[in-house]
């Protein structure tokens, strides 16, 4: 337990990253509550530079390091939204930065690494894809790999969107942060843990990639392997320093419907008139689908980011099952 | 000119409707000043009740009328956002609304001013059509006529907007408005006339629907027909209260392309992460196409509102020369 961030670390972390960072706004909707029988409270991480929070966690890690350990630049494998966040980072730092990116990643978040003048280098989509080709990268270029997730310094990044929360919004019965290698929500419950540990701290997630939930089930690691969802932020396995957080800080992983994401993505551009990318929706899906749970109570939802392909909106796909 | 809306009563409308309208933000972006080689705030009334200004013009007129005035109701035409802010105002003060509406009108907008409990009268989409439609309303029911924007108390409602865009950011060069009926753009040149005289005030309007910019050349109120063009909610002509103070009190009215609105609304969606309807788009793509006239300025944007129709989106469709 010991090794885990603790809060003085996250506290350290805010201090370092804020001149990189949006002290992001919490919105709020009189429909929104009125329809989940909630006061609904959005962290806008949609808001925060390259559009997620994964600035936070990549500026931490790119600032914490000394110059020597990270001077042949830094690399990554992601999705995408850690890509441009690792790549901001760097740029800030003026430092190289490579990203392994799998090769049908959103095009949006394909441009925004290489705008952050980023290398990118494609792989298949797939975990041991990936890594093969980052461990290419970092022996050619002798550049500091820094995990998307599975890192202490990102996690301790990615836990300051909690900590403002709180500042900003006192009084939670519960934080909901969506899960897909575990980063933003073992940072979350960190920050909870040490701020307010009377508030819950739920993970939400794709029922079609709910690696996360049956990890917690069997108590180790499941892989993810390749799931099938709109919300791609959240494909990816927990690690082992992610893990033994989520299993001790979080209280439950609740999972949800491709419909009630795309549902959800749709009334909260509707409705509140900003943009959050599927990933984003999840935990707001967790109030429409599982809205049992917490009926009157002040609920927190850490919204993760704003990217998406504004040519593919799941609402007007023809895919089978989803609408 | 005595009988325009004067600042204290602008001021008094602001006091009036602050129950029931929120105080929207003023948002900026780095990117998005880059790009036009300006500071650009953007004062986002898509966040306002009902999704638009309109809200307040509507909340001024209902609660400045006695009671003896309007028990019959109030009943109006409109394209949308005004029939939605009516319909939210008579709920609010507790009266019936009737609304006549273009059958042409997006359905998002149909549904929010049932939504509110109004009364939907459909009509030809025409200004005569609306204007014999509405007639018969007020025979039928006594209501009271509330029009969108050629109404003393309206025009002082659209106002505050300005109003506390200069409490937000005290020093613009420039305020940029898009222009329809003119209710919103003249009461933004009224406020910033009386609040801060230096800042020039320039009205936005399609090329497709240039109607206020013509009325301006010619002097004298040009009607609009019918025009074709993205922007909905700037398909009206200037009324004879509107006019006259955009004739006096704004610098220019600047005409842009179908092409930039399109563009503008895009490029605020994908680096704002806000949802802005094509009318709100308006001033922004005066930045875009006729950015010279800008550079270096401090510019306020009016971001009249955000109900768009999120099945047709105006970069999916084939619409031959508009991409």
């Amino acid at each position: 337990m010991t090794d885990y961030p603790n809060i003085k670390e996250i506290r350290e972390a805010s201090k370092r990253i804020a001149p990189f960072v949006h002290l992001t706004p919490v919105m709020t909707s009189e429909t929104i509550n009125r329809l989940c029988g909630a006061q609904v409270f959005l962290k806008c991480e949609n808001f925060q530079k390259v559009g997620a929070f994964k600035a936070r966690g990549a500026v931490n890690a790119v600032y914490s390091l000394e110059k020597k350990y990270i001077e042949n630049g830094v690399a990554t494998h992601s999705s995408g939204n850690h890509a441009a966040a690792l790549a901001y980072a760097a740029r800030c730092r003026g430092i190289k930065a490579y990203v392994v990116m799998p090769n049908n990643a959103p095009p949006v978040k394909k441009a925004a690494v290489a705008g952050y003048g980023a290398e990118i280098i494609y792989c298949e989509p797939n975990q041991q894809a990936r890594e093969s080709a980052l461990a290419g990268v970092v022996e050619r270029t002798g550049a500091a790999f820094i995990h998307p997730y599975n890192n202490h310094l990102v996690i301790a990044g990615q836990a300051t969107a909690a900590l403002e929360l709180f500042e900003q919004v006192p009084v939670l019965d519960t934080i909901i942060a969506p899960v897909g290698g575990g980063g933003l929500l073992s940072g979350t419950a960190l920050t909870s843990a040490a701020v307010k540990p009377s508030t819950t701290v739920l993970g939400a997630e794709p029922e079609r990639a709910d690696d996360a939930f049956r990890s917690l089930q069997e108590g180790s690691i499941i892989p993810a392997g390749s799931p099938d969802t709109i919300a791609d932020g959240l494909r990816t396995s927990l690690g082992d320093l992610t893990f033994p957080i989520i299993y001790e800080y979080v209280s439950a992983i609740i999972t949800v419907s491709e419909e009630a994401i795309i549902e959800a993505m749709r009334l909260v551009w509707e409705r509140m008139k900003i943009i959050i990318e599927p990933s984003a929706a999840v935990p707001f899906a967790v109030l429409l689908e599982k809205g049992s749970i917490i009926r009157g109570k002040k609920i927190g939802l850490i919204v993760s980011g704003g990217n998406v392909d504004l040519d593919k909106l799941p609402w007007l796909n023809k895919m089978g099952d989803i609408k």
